[in-house]
């Protein structure tokens, strides 16, 4: 999946810096220095130095970085600089989760439509979103230009629903199902497995217990 | 945070390889080789020698990784042997999303209970499990032994719901609501903002799009 100049750590920890300088954007706040951003991150100052030079951006000595034109940077790094539409296809509790998260408007993306199958679900509301028939998938995908699909159906619709969504002009999934998808090599597909998170929590947690802990 | 042989980006993958390594067992496969592991893990088998190379395994040349043994072996390295009493906190849609979770089980952990200080939701039952009063938290985690808390309530409270649970002994924090919480040092805390996987995907995406979109 193409370019490696940017570390994986590093992609996803862009994120998280962007949320803190939106943060200190909107408390009127014009340049940070490191240790601020660092302090914000739960990070330290050395490695996020490191992770910021990867976007050739060295910050100015004694003055830090300038809020509004680092959070541009890494806007554009991330491909947010323009509105993507975003799809939910599955409004169970976690697509009804999804589509209520204020989170997603702030980050750069639009939630386009809100997709299930179960006729009980169809025509309702839910996080501001009427909930429309999965069978339009094909044609909301085209005429509003939809790029980014989130699946939250069950696993063993996960397929199937991708498929459809692929063969609909999707180019990026991001999966919540507990399942592997395949996709073409044309497509982006990242999978959320919500254990995976307590089980990376756990990894953390025994180092933090005691350094013998970790020796495996 | 601790110890720092095994990268981050590898710890991320662990919880990866061990789903693939379950799903090989069941189907009663002994050994993978490093290409079968890639494959159905979605990496290049290059990742996958180096990644477990950080765990002191090299495999059998022209036999592959025992499955059994490396099965242990991630487990280990995650703290992942001995099964860890989980509660989550906060039974909305996400909340009740993550209670219904199949997977948490099968990966080492077991939901101890389900809190909530909303009186129209304690009593109910959601994913097999009776919504207890939030008030019972302390007396729970004292009793049950619970060392992790998901956190699903609404950002303006998770701090507050943090503190609680770190002052009953909570050490480990799985924050879903998308704000910073502060934690003593001896407490380890991994926020999951839902925004931050759209963006992650969009670094990747874009990438796809061309190797020009990437030079940022």
């Amino acid at each position: 999946m193409g370019d490696r100049r940017i570390p994986e750590a590093t992609v996803a920890r862009l994120p998280v810096y962007l949320q803190v300088l939106v943060e200190a954007a909107e408390a009127g706040t014009l340049t940070l220095s490191s240790d601020d951003l660092a302090r914000a991150s739960g990070l330290n100052s050395a490695k996020v130095r490191k992770d910021l030079s990867f976007l050739g951006t060295y910050g100015t000595r004694g003055v830090g970085y300038d809020v509004a034109e680092l959070t541009t940077e890494i806007s554009e790094v991330l491909g947010l600089s323009v509105d993507r539409a975003v799809i939910i296809i599955g409004v169970g509790n976690l697509g009804s989760a999804l589509a209520s998260y204020d989170g997603f408007d702030r980050r750069g993306f639009k939630v386009a439509a809100l997709l299930d199958a179960d006729p009980a679900r169809i025509g309702t509301c839910v996080g501001g979103h009427e909930v429309r028939d999965a069978a339009e998938l094909p044609a909301i995908v085209r005429e509003q230009d939809v790029t980014f699909a989130v699946i939250a159906v069950p696993a063993g619709r996960a397929q199937e629903v991708a498929d459809v969504a692929v063969a609909a002009g999707v180019s990026a999934l991001l999966n919540f199902a507990p399942t592997h998808l395949t996709v073409p090599d044309h497509v982006t597909c990242r999978t959320v497995d919500l254990s995976t998170e307590l089980q990376i929590l756990s990894f953390y947690e025994q180092i933090a217990d005691g350094p013998s802990a970790a020796a495996g």
